[in-house]
């Protein structure tokens, strides 16, 4: 059985940080730097990683779970930050969808992020201080050739799946682009190719937000021991209202108020909906690093996988023995339908091994988050029909 | 022929502010104070407005036009502090759909803005400064009060239509719900008669990003000469966002690159979006007051024109005289066509005349300010009806 190193391994790396968070970390990139897309190259940088379930001997049984925006690596654990249930833990234990009697779940922290992984808060070796806006801006495929270096490192040759909504969708597609050996099925959920430009639009609000705000200090706020509390949640209230659906947000508040019998002619959170909101942006900048914000929206913005094709997204997977599984959410405003169709008809124009489905979901963008029987038949078709096929692969390649 | 008092009425106002605009401007509410919903009564104070077109003998040719959210009365002529075009010239001139020639355009700055109303950036009388939050609180149907004891002022008994879109649509339900009598037509495009919970949750990222940029201060900025400039600007980089729609973001914009070759890796507007998102807010601010922001945005989120009514929007129409045209737009998911539709079979329960067209329009909410054909037609069509069908009934009652 595969026991990862402790957290301790993180005080072998370069980087200073006194990393307080529980879990796994390593240091990447000594020998062999990460070579990013913007051309800088990154040494000795930390990747934060957390597993449910046990690696088996030859290391085959492995999925990736790739998080989404503001998620981490706490998966299926009580975050330590916010005493909350993990993320996915509708979707990864004991006999659920990501069996962990069967898989060994592996979750990084992605590049850029804010949870011991290599990122603009995290300490810059050179200086010894955070790297703020020092830290070279990242793509979706730099996040990726990271979590490959993290495979390297563990001795994982290939993976069964990799699997992800929304951002953790790009970084599946990316894994299927850069790594079409390392990855057996590839299931993407609420993603999409490329970012709209009505998606470019959301983010850039909420980076201004953020870069409007006085405690930002030009990114350098702890410096001065602040933190652009106020900037980043305005970011974190726009951004969450794109989460969900306008038939979500009107089942789940409607125009009740809030604590109250009547409007108050004020402007405290009368409605029950506005006071949703604040509780998410207040909340959220407890556990969230405003440049990680930055970057990682910046890296979404960047996302286009068929520009490195001549624009042509079929390009990506032309040849690929990956098996693909595609799922979108019906009222997914954020990253809808089409959006998968347009992956769906790229991977059929190359005669690739593609399901998709659309799931009849009420909740929006969340919707992956979200406890989905439907969803959670959907992935048990898919990864039992997946583990077969599997077998038979690996048994003929023996 | 009509001619309104020139601007020199506003000196022989209660407000010692100075309007510099061009225009009219009266003091309304020295005999009777306008009681607003809250409660409070609001004496000798203005309500700025322009006309265009002239009013016949019997005083019986008028259109009120209410303007939106950051519209105002410079309707169709150039605005006095941007230089552009007025906001609805496609609509309002000689010879087009709401002709000059033959009405008398009029349209007044609402209660609450900030081009010459009552609202937080005048003068309190009280006190001889800015009202700011001292102002009261308003609703739409103080909005239409204001506008009604305009017409008082004006001598004018009964308009021949009202017409206003999103907002301005909001007012024209009030102004058929509280002045049945007074209004011949109600023609009310992209809007909704109560502000749904998604609705509510855009406008408080907007009202939550200004009140926490520093330099609104507590909303007195006046008082220490600063402008919340940055808060403002995210609020309205939100907000425009929603006016669009994603196709038309996508078929404008895309994800074009402005003036450059490639992505730059960093935080500037390497997206013709993102640039065309930041001049949207910077313009803005120039224009607009945070506070009148504020207050507007609390009006439309308190609409609900049902609720006056027991819950039941038919209560708000029983018996009506005027006759309705409702407008709604495809792509329009701000207030969608389902939202023009409820108003619609309201009407229809209480067998009131009612119109209804949906137009296939790309550009989302921001349609009805932009050049359409069909819109056109459509408001050609209903008026001429409208105008044969007034002066029977008016002949009916000499």
């Amino acid at each position: 059985m595969f026991t990862p190193k402790e957290p301790a391994d993180a005080a072998t790396g370069g980087s200073p940080s006194a990393f307080p968070m529980p879990g796994h970390r390593v240091t990447l990139g000594h020998d062999l730097p990460l070579r990013l897309d913007s051309g800088v190259e990154l040494r000795d940088f930390p990747v934060a990683y957390q597993c449910y379930g046990a690696l088996d001997e030859t290391k085959s049984n492995a999925i990736i779970v790739c998080h989404a925006l503001t998620g981490d690596q706490y998966v299926a654990e009580t975050h330590p930050v916010t005493g909350k249930a993990g993320w996915w833990e509708t979707m990864v234990g004991p006999g659920k969808p990501l069996d962990t009697d069967r898989y060994c779940i592996i979750c990084a922290n992605i590049l850029g992020g804010c949870m011991g992984s290599a990122g603009p808060s995290e300490i810059n070796p050179a200086t010894g201080e955070p790297w703020g806006l020092e830290f070279p801006v990242i793509t979706v495929a730099d996040m990726v050739r990271a979590q490959a270096m993290l495979l390297d490192h563990l001795g994982i040759e290939q993976v069964f799946a990799v699997i992800g909504g929304s951002l953790g969708g790009m970084q599946v597609l990316e894994w299927a682009s850069l790594y079409p050996d390392r990855v057996f099925a590839a299931i993407l959920i609420a993603t999409a190719a490329q970012q709209s430009a009505q998606n470019i639009a959301f983010h850039e609000v909420g980076r201004q937000a953020i870069i409007a705000d006085p405690e930002w200090s030009g990114g350098a706020y702890w410096k001065e021991n602040k933190r652009p509390h106020r900037g980043l949640a305005v970011a974190r209230m726009a951004a969450h209202i794109t989460y969900l659906s306008e038939s979500a947000l009107h089942q789940k508040f409607g125009r009740r108020l809030q604590d109250r019998d009547g409007i108050t002619y004020g402007f405290d959170a009368d409605f029950q909906v506005e006071s949703y909101l604040r509780h998410q942006g207040s909340t959220f900048v407890e556990r969230f690093d405003a440049n990680a914000y930055l970057y990682i929206t910046r890296a979404m913005d960047y996302f286009d996988l068929a520009n490195r094709h001549d624009g042509v997204l079929a390009g990506a997977f032309r040849d690929t023995p990956v098996r693909f599984c595609v799922i979108s959410f019906t009222s997914d405003w954020l990253y809808p339908t089409a959006e998968s169709r347009r992956i769906v008809h790229a991977l059929n124009a190359v005669a690739a091994n593609v399901s998709f489905a659309e799931i009849v979901a009420d909740d929006g963008h969340d919707s992956f988050l979200l406890d989905s029987p439907e969803l959670d038949r959907v992935l048990r078709g898919f990864l039992a029909g997946a583990a077969y096929h599997c077998e038979i692969a690996r048994a003929a390649a023996q």
